[in-house]
């Protein structure tokens, strides 16, 4: 059977001062009128039945997401008491999945992603997971590029490894840092070259394989709690091997250094949303290039990303701003430095302005 | 006897979103702890006593004027039924303090400029004030002017018509309208050049002789009504008298016409506070030079002039804006843009946003 894993555990902090400790990104509805988290389970909800989703998620957000989804059983939110980056989430969803159906496929998605064309997203699915349930491959979605972006990893394509009717998928050459710029373009333009999304598709059984040759740590540890998961005393059971457990993400634990690892390529209008820039892409824009949410009116404002839901904002003579505006913080950002969002809230940290983090 | 009259009609459109039809800027704290008009009032009490100030202010505003200046009678807030400039606002506190004291002299003064050094313009206040007891002179002040401003007007110096110890009084070579650039430059250079700030001192009866002399319908209208104000039939008779009266400034209608005019440099560190990129010579600034009013944290910005009271407002990477947040609106404006403020009131109007307004 088909199993979802949705990997809810980000803190959100590039979304401030909409996005806060206590609402991450996955829980705001910033790329349209749900939360990213409800369109990412009504995304796979077509194609794997609720009772066989679980959420993997930091344990201040538990309770809000099993409120934000309430068809999940309440044991398949399960909540982490730290964030210790994706390979961890992974092994600990995968040895869970497996005491329930060792033969289970999984595929894991990150929460806060958002994916246009979802039908061909679905289509690609059911393709990885019908090679994944017949063989022991890793497999990773790898995202069709449209620009020489220098923010994501990447892909290198190796030789077709299967088709199935016109989908092709290969192995994997390589797994790539963020590149400089030129190296972007060359990625780009090869041809060669997908973008690291971060969704995965394999049977349990071969990740844990995976896991135990390849990252031993973290295997041992979840391992020896594999007896308490989807029992009264998960809860302890993770805490307590969440205490030493390496913080590692799947890249560098498993996807790096195996050797089965297949990339399904997957052009689906994808955007991970990584910053208040981004939406720029994301929501309409009027003929002034302004993408707004909120009563606006402007003289001369071109490019701007406003969101402020709560009173008119007015714009004059300004060009790709970020404006955010909520009951207690104001942001006005240029666009090119939306990523320094994160730098602000360290600053806030310092000036001891918690209440606002 | 000294006569002060505050000219409190402005409805303060620049300073939108703060300043609000009801909430003109001679009513906001807006350079300082004090509302304008409480500055104003402050600045001239130890020179004229409470009972003989007078303000001049649109119907809707008196009732919060008289609330914001308690000390002043009932009476002498005088409430004009709509804006008509300045000549009929001026005439009618002439011929209202006539009818008191035909040999007063009265300073008229706006409700909403800023002046720095206050003794100062005190003491060259009691020189104007003798002089004009003494004449029948119509004194203006002008301001030296330390910038190649082209939104003011200015006045041209003539010779010198006397001297009162160290303190020059210079008849007026000519009232000239607001200059180009280039323009301002000479006049700055020339140092013959003063700013008209729209502060007189004369005699009341000096006055009516010239609104008789040089504009006679003003002077007709209010000479009509006159036997009424101060009474309790002032009301009705200033509303009948504003439907048809004049709309005209004192310089149209006098001051450029009249031969027997003075002009009393002062250098007072006066500010017109005229828009709100004029805050940022009025307000304390930061290292980066933004001048801020409200919680503040900031990554690269430099420049700005932030009036954000309600919340912490945070800007990364920007120059030279002006962020004003209020409770139901807020502004975003480059500074060299701050006085289109007034033609985005315009488009408010237009898509029906009147109760922002």
């Amino acid at each position: 059977m088909l199993y979802g894993v949705i990997m809810a555990g980000g803190s959100g902090t590039r979304f401030w001062p909409q996005s806060r400790i206590t609402k991450p990104k996955q829980l705001l509805k910033i790329a349209g009128d749900r939360t990213m988290i409800r369109a990412t389970i009504d995304r796979v909800m077509p194609e794997i039945s609720c009772e066989r989703i679980m959420i993997v998620t930091g344990v201040a957000h538990a309770d809000e997401i099993r409120a934000e989804i309430p068809e999940l059983g309440e044991n398949m939110v399960v909540s982490e008491p730290r964030g210790r980056n994706t390979a961890p989430c992974i092994a600990l969803a995968a040895y869970r999945i497996a005491k329930e159906d060792p033969d289970a496929v999984m595929v894991a998605l990150p929460a806060d992603h958002l994916i246009g064309r979802e039908d061909e997203f679905r289509r690609l699915l059911r393709i990885a997971a019908e090679i994944a349930s017949k063989s022991d491959y890793l497999i990773t979605f790898g995202i069709v590029p449209d620009r020489a972006e220098t923010g994501y990893g990447y892909i290198e394509l190796g030789p077709e490894a299967l088709k199935m009717g016109d989908t092709s998928v290969f192995k994997v050459k390589a797994f790539v840092e963020k590149p400089d710029k030129s190296r972007a373009e060359t990625y780009l333009h090869s041809g060669n070259y997908l973008w690291n999304g971060g969704m995965f598709i394999w049977k349990v059984s071969a990740i844990i394989q995976a896991f135990e040759k390849y990252c031993p740590s973290v295997s041992r540890t979840i391992k020896a709690i594999a007896q308490d998961l989807n029992t009264p005393r998960e809860r302890d059971a993770i805490r307590k091997a969440y205490e030493c457990i390496e913080s590692i993400s799947i890249d560098y634990a498993i996807m790096e250094k195996a050797s089965n690892v297949l990339v399904l390529p997957i052009d689906v209008g994808w955007n991970d949303v990584g910053s208040w820039a981004s939406l720029h892409d994301v929501w309409d824009k009027d003929h002034n290039r302004n993408a707004v949410k909120g009563a606006f009116l402007a003289l001369d404002a071109a490019g701007c990303v406003v969101s402020s839901p709560h009173k008119l904002t007015t714009l004059i003579g300004v060009e790709d701003l970020v404006v955010v505006d909520t009951p207690d913080a104001l942001l006005v950002c240029r666009k090119d430095r939306a990523q320094d969002v994160k730098e602000l809230q360290e600053a806030l940290k310092e000036i001891g302005y918690d209440k606002l983090l």
